[in-house]
C-alpha cells in the first residue's frame, strides 16, 4: 500500500516515518515538505539514513496514494485535499475535528468551504472505531482531547458523572508545540520552568467539549489549564470531577469499558501514571483516585503527545481504516529511561 | 545576634546559610549536622568556602543562640527545643504547624508531650505578622499550603468563595522533597518524566485546612493532587474555585490585599506567572483568570519552594520576631535564566 | 528459540526486553531478578504489561535456555555460568571482556577461576564478528570501549597514528551508571550540572588499552576524562590524537572501512553528530575533524549507552552468533525528539 | 556613581542588573534596550520589579553615566563608544578584547577605526588588574577564554608546560549562546541533547591564543572544541596538556598564584569541579590531575558563563576600574541545588 506524507518534517511527521518503517504492508512512496523541497530527509536530519528526495505539496501527486498522512497548519489540509477521489486522508491537524462547521469557523477563523457535506470521522480509535473503519476523511484528535476523553468516556454510562463541568488541570512536553522558531520555546526559557498558558480559551476546548457532549448526551464545560513541563515528550491531565459512585464501581466500570483494548489501561487503585512509562509508545495508561469527603474523582491518564497524542493515533486509524490489524507497527515498548 | 542552624546539611539548611551570609545583623555561631560531625562544610560541599567545623546536635549549645533555625524530622524538633528559655525558635518542619494537636497527631503518627500548652506561631509571614512578631516557637510553613494559602486569603473577605471547597493541581520541583537516598529519586527516574504522588491524602493537606479554616470562617475542603516536575525548584499551584464575583473584582481584591506587600505580586489580568520567576528569590506571582460561563476562578501561585516555600520565609520570620526590616538579606533577584 | 535474562530489572535488563519483543525468532523464557523474586514485570514496572513472573537466579533454569544474557556485578557472572554446558552466554558486564586474566584481576579486585582456559571472544561485533559467530562465552564491551573502538579502528591501518596516545574527552547520559541507589544521583544533585569523575583511572582505560594494542600492534595510552551529563541516556566521545594524513585521506579511511557496516555512520566532513540522533537506537555516528595547524585529528562518536553501549550490541551480537540477519530486532529509529 | 546599561534585555544585561541591585556605591541611571523602547523592564520580564522605560540607544546619554556597559553585536560597540570623553566603558561584547587590530578583523570581519591607537585593557582580572585600574575601556572576556586563561596562567612560570599546543574540550550550559530565535536552540533539539558546535573554529580560539602568547612568551596552538550541554547555565573546560613537573609541584604552583584571590580556588588533587557549585556565583574552580604515565596534567575549570563568565567579571572590573573594593555586589553563594 502506497503512504504519502505531506509535512515530513516536523515532529509529527518524523514521527509517521519511525512508525512506518516497522509497517509490513506499506511502503511510503510520498514525502513532501514545503520548507525543504529538493534536499533529502539525510540532509535536514542526518540521523535519518533514507535518501528519499522531499518534494513539493503537489495535489497530483496526492491521487497516486492510497493514504495520506497530512501534518499542516489550520485550513490547508481541508483545502488541498476535499477532492481527492481514491485517496484517504488522515489529517493531524485540526480540519477535520469538528462535527459542527460554525465551531471550526468560530475558534479557528476559517470558513472552510462545503465543510457541511464533506464526511468526516473523529480519529479516536477506542471510541468511535466503526466510523473510522469506512470514513474517507479522518480527523486525528487534538492530543489533550486524546488524554481527555479517553479519561472520561466510561463515565458517559450510568450518569457516573454528576455535574455538567469538569476541571481539566493539563500538563504537557514541549514537543506538543511542534517545531517553533520563538524565542519563548528556547532551551533557556523553557529548561528549569513551568509556565502555565493559553488557561480557559485554549482551541482544544471546543474540540473536548463538542465530543464530550455526543458522549453524555449533555453539555459539558471544561474548564481547562494548561501548562508547558521541561521535557520533550509526554501529556499527563489530572481531570477532577464529580460522581456518587464509589470508587470501586468506577474502578469496575473502567476495566470492562478498556477490557478489550491493548493500548489503554486502567491501573489499580492507588499507583499513578507517569509520562515516561508511555515514551515512545501508542500506550495510555489512566488511573483513578476519589476524594470521599467531597465525591471528587480524580482521574488521570498519561500518553505520549507524539504517538497516542499524534502520529501513533493516526497510524492506529490507518490500520482500522484498511483492516490491518489495529496494532500493526505500533508494538512499541517505552523507552526507560 | 547569634544563629543557630540544626540540620544544616539538608537544602533548606544550605539556603538559610546562603541568606544568612547576606544579613548585616546576624552572625551564624552554631551550625549543627547530625551526619557530618567534626567535618567542615566545605568537606561536604566544596563550593563552600568557610571552614567552619559542624558540630553534633547538643541541647545546650542552643541557648547560645538568639534564634535557631530547626531543620529535622517530624517530632525530633519540638523534643528537642521545647524548653529552652532564652532562644526562639524557627522550625522548618512541621513540629509547631498545628494549632489542634490532635491534627498533628493523627498525620504525624506523634504525640507531642505539652503540645497543647506551647506557645506557637504560625510562620505565613503575609497573614500572620503579629503573632509572629512576639512568638517564642514560630512553625514555618510547608511549601504547598504558603502557595495555597497566599493564593486564597484575599477570597476570605466578602464571602467572595462560593463553595467550601477548592480543588488544588500542585506542582513542585524535585527539591521540595529533600536530599533523598531513594530510587525513586535518581536523575534517570525524574528526568523527562512527570510523576503525581501522595493524591488526596498529603500530610499538607489538614495543615491547609486548618489555616483556611481560621481565614474563612468555615470548613473548606482541599482536593489536594501534587506533581513532581523534573526541575530543581519552583512551585506552581493551580487552584480552581467557584465566585460569583466578576474577574475585575476579585483583581482589585488581590491587588488592595496584597497593596503593602514587599514579596507578593498580582500579576495583570491575562499573565500567568512561572516558577523561573522566582528562582532564588522569596517573591510570589499570583495571576487570576475566570471562566465565566461556569463561574471558576483559576488562581495560580508560583514560589521558590526552598526561598518563600521555606527557608526564605523562615528568614522573613526572624527579621519580623527581631524587628529587623522584614525585607533584610531578602532582596535576591532572579536568577535568569 | 529461548533467551533467558538474568538480571532483567536493571536499565540494560529492560532494554534487553524491548528489543527481544521484537525479535521474530526468539521467546524470552526465563527472566530472573535477585531484588523482585515473585514478583511479576508488571508489578515493579506498571508500564511493562507482561505478567511472567520474575524468577530467582537459579543456576539449573540456566541450561533451558539456548542463550543467556546475563546483566550482573563484577565477578558474579563468570561463576554463575563458566560450566554451562549448552547455553551460549552474553555477559554485559566485565567478566568476560579481558584477554589477559591479570588485567582483569588487578582492575575488578578478584581472581576467576580457570579464566585463562575459558574461550571467550570481546563482543564488538563490528571489529570482531567472526570469533563471536563461535564464540560460547560473548563479552559485550563497555558503552565507552565501544565509543571509542569504533571511533579509532580505522588508523589501525597504514600508520595513521602518528603517537602512542589518545586523548579522550567523555560525556555520557546518567543511566551508564544503572540503577542506583545513591544520594550522588539523584535528581537534584545532576540536573542543571556536569559532573566530571573517575578521571584517568575508570575501569574502562584497561579494557580499551588491550583492544587497542591488539588492533594497532602497540600499546597506546588511553587519557581518559569522563563526565556526566543531565541527560538520560546518550554517549559522546570526543578523541584527540595525532596524524600527519589530510582529513580527505581519514575521512575516505573510515568510510571504507564501515561501507558495509549497517550500524554505524561516518558523518560528512563539517558535520557533528548530537546524542539525540542515536536515542533509542543500535547506531552509532561518527565525525571527523583537523587542525591543521597542529596536525591534531579530532574524532567524535555518538551512541545510545544502553543500545549500541549495551543491550543493542547484545542482541547484535545474539543475531551473529546464532546466524540470524545481523540488524533483525534492531532497525529502531532515534525517538525524536 | 551613575551606571548605564546598553543592551539590558539579553542574559547579560539582566546579570547586570541583578548584581548592581546589590552594589551600594552605584546608581543604574540609563537602561536602553534596541528592542524594547519605551517599555519599561517589568513588560518585558513580568519579575522584574523595577517599572523604568527602558530607553533608545542614544550615545548623548552616554555622557551623564560614569561608566556604561556595553552588551551588544561585535562592531557596534565600538563604534558608538569610541569618542566618549569622561565614561569609562566595560563591553561585554569582542570589540575591545584584541590587542592585535588585525586579529579582531580577521575573526569578526569588520575593520574598527583608529583601533591601533584606542587605549584597551583585556579584562580579566585576575591576570591583567594593573592594566583595568587606570583604563578607559575594558574589553571583558569571552567565557570560554576565561576559563581556559585562569586555568592555564599558573604554568606560565617555571616553564611548566612541556609543549606549544593545549587540548581544551569545552562545555556549556546554553545560555552562553545569548537569547537565541533560532529553531536549533529550541527546547526540543537541546533537551535531552548534546551537540558539539565550531570545532577547531570558534572565534574564541583567536582571544585564547593572543592571551597565551602574551603569558606564556611563546605561540601556544589551542585545539578547541565546544560542546552544548543540557542546562542553562556553566562552563566546564577540560584542558590536556604537557607538563614534567610532578602533580604536587604544580599543584603548590597553582595554590600560591591564586592564594590571594578571592574568586578562584584550586581543589585539592582528586577533588573535582561541577558547574552547579559556581551557579549564580562569580567563583571558578580549578581541579588538577594527572596521566603519569604520559606526563598529561588534565586541568578543569568551572565557573557560571553570566557571571565570572560574562556579567560578574565585567562588576569585578568596574569595582577596580573605580576603586571599591573588588568584591563589592559579588559575594552570592552559590543557588544550590
Amino acid at each position: 500500500m502506497k503512504v504519502g506524507i505531506v509535512g515530513v518534517t516536523g515532529y509529527t511527521g518524523l514521527e509517521l516515518l519511525r512508525i512506518l518503517s516497522n509497517h509490513p504492508h506499506v511502503e511510503v512512496t510520498y514525502l513532501s515538505s514545503k520548507s525543504f523541497v529538493g534536499k533529502s530527509l539525510k540532509d535536514v536530519y542526518p540521523f535519518e539514513l533514507d535518501e528519499t528526495v522531499l518534494q513539493d505539496i503537489e495535489v497530483e501527486r496526492f491521487e497516486d496514494c492510497d493514504v495520506l498522512f497530512t501534518a499542516l497548519p489550520a485550513g490547508v489540509s481541508y483545502e488541498l485535499v476535499k477532492d481527492l477521489k481514491n485517496t484517504k486522508v488522515i489529517d493531524l491537524g485540526a480540519d477535520f475535528r469538528f462535527d459542527d462547521p460554525s465551531l471550526y469557523e468560530k475558534h479557528y477563523g476559517k470558513k472552510l468551504s462545503n465543510y457541511e457535506t464533506c464526511e468526516r470521522a473523529y480519529g479516536l480509535t477506542e471510541l468511535n472505531r466503526e466510523k473510522i473503519k469506512n470514513a474517507k476523511f479522518v480527523g486525528n484528535p487534538g492530543c489533550y482531547p486524546t488524554a481527555v476523553l479517553l479519561a472520561t468516556a466510561p463515565l458517559a454510562k450510568n450518569d457516573a458523572l454528576g455535574t455538567s463541568e469538569i476541571f481539566v488541570d493539563a500538563k504537557s512536553g514541549v514537543s506538543g508545540a511542534g517545531r517553533k522558531q520563538d524565542e519563548s520555546y528556547t532551551f533557556c526559557e523553557l529548561n528549569e520552568n513551568l509556565k502555565p498558558y493559553n488557561l480557559v480559551d485554549h482551541r482544544h476546548v471546543p474540540e473536548m467539549e463538542e465530543k464530550l457532549e455526543a458522549l453524555f448526551k449533555k453539555k459539558i464545560n471544561v474548564v481547562f489549564a494548561p501548562h508547558l513541563i521541561p521535557m520533550n515528550r509526554g501529556i499527563l491531565c489530572t481531570i477532577y470531577l464529580k460522581t456518587s459512585l464509589s470508587i470501586e464501581e468506577i474502578h469496575r466500570m473502567y476495566r470492562e469499558f478498556y477490557q478489550d483494548e491493548f493500548f489503554v489501561h486502567v491501573l489499580p487503585i492507588g499507583t499513578y501514571p507517569t509520562t515516561k512509562w508511555c515514551l515512545g509508545t501508542n500506550h495510555v495508561f489512566i488511573s483513578l483516585t476519589k476524594d470521599e469527603r467531597t465525591d471528587t474523582l480524580i482521574v488521570m491518564s498519561a500518553l505520549d503527545n507524539l504517538m497516542k497524542g499524534a502520529s501513533g493515533q493516526a497510524v492506529q486509524n490507518m490500520n482500522v481504516m484498511f483492516c490491518f490489524e489495529e496494532q500493526t507497527a505500533l508494538k512499541f515498548k517505552a523507552v526507560y529511561p
